[in-house]
């Protein structure tokens, strides 16, 4: 389908002799794949992170579907790197891998059997894109508005992480068990697809929430 | 993708293990799968069938990509039976068998490695009719998905209202000018499109932003 760059987080066997024969004509996409440790890691200048589910486990994540997901990527792939993210074939992506994603794709299936095999979901998906890139270049001469750059993965990361470290500050989060009620306020945050101004704007804020500004008086 | 109907001309062997192992829970389909010693016996009864192609072989008959396949497929497939024919594996339909069908149908590959496996090729038409009947249904009746309860404009204001207060008590806000940089901050969260419940969990960081809870010490 015209795609290159596939990273490959803590895979059991790499390179695997047997996924270099299956893959035929497309080795080199095997050959160039990039090995990390961690979804983040292979998110690092990504902006735009769609994870694919099958399950419709998050019901405040949004949630599109293989084609409206292609149109939404398009949108940004011009300016700026975007990821579609699959889990493994036995159970597909954690829910941890999912809030690293700014958007869920699910494609429609038969709802008595809906669990595609990964190699037929990522078939889908890239086919989606593909389509819509073909009708792109069909309508070239209607570009699509650049927008405000998004931020990137680790610029979010930081951002949660700093987010998380204020409302333990304030007591708002249990440090006992901060996982639950964070990972919606992650999952809140994930879906406005924050731009890059957008951040620094919130990460003043939590600055000043930890150390009000002292010569003000309200 | 809720396909039924499977015929195989001439298979090499069927019942074959191997191929039931891998249909997974989809061995129905298989064990339903109506044998035929040619195409044409196959088709007895269609009135429309569909040749998957790869090549560009017969300039002289009509060739559509796989979603204008699926739509005009669907026209048909309401009241007479249509059919997608797919080839072998390592040659695909000979020109013989694509003279029994009435349209082709190809899938935009990448041109330098245009020839799909034929389980993608499979995977990709299939999608393309679920999605096209899928549309159908949901142009029959439109209705809106329910998900979370978002949050009432009202109380959407009200929390405005409490984060432009709290803004302005931490210093974050100019208070002679405090619009422009505020209505930013509103933009992004208008965009996550918040749920009741997310409006209260924001609205509980900003209780605790004006009075950190005093029993707790990090």
């Amino acid at each position: 389908m015209g795609f290159q760059h596939l990273y490959l987080v803590n895979p059991d066997k790499y390179p695997n002799p047997q996924a270099t024969a299956l893959a035929a004509g497309a080795d080199d996409v095997l050959d160039y794949a990039i090995v990390t440790e961690t979804l983040s890691e292979a998110l690092i200048g990504c902006a735009f992170a769609i994870g694919m589910s099958a399950r419709k486990r998050y019901l405040s994540h949004e949630i599109v579907n293989a084609r409206e997901a292609a149109l939404q990527a398009n949108k940004y792939a011009g300016v700026q790197k975007v990821a579609f993210v699959f889990g493994t074939e036995m159970s597909g992506l954690t829910n941890a891998e999912l809030d690293c994603c700014q958007l869920l794709a699910m494609i429609p299936a038969n709802p008595e059997y809906s669990s595609l095999n990964l190699a037929a979901a990522v078939q889908i998906m890239c086919y989606e894109l593909r389509m819509t890139t073909l009708e792109n270049i069909e309508q070239a001469n209607i570009s699509a508005p650049a927008g405000e750059p998004l931020a990137t993965n680790e610029e979010l990361e930081r951002f949660y992480a700093h987010l998380e470290e204020t409302l333990l500050h304030i007591g708002y989060l249990n440090p006992n068990a901060p996982k639950k009620l964070f990972e919606r306020m992650r999952r809140l945050y994930s879906r406005a697809r924050l731009e890059k101004e957008e951040v620094n704007l919130l990460r003043g804020v939590l600055t000043l929430t930890k150390e009000p500004r002292k010569h003000t008086k309200y």
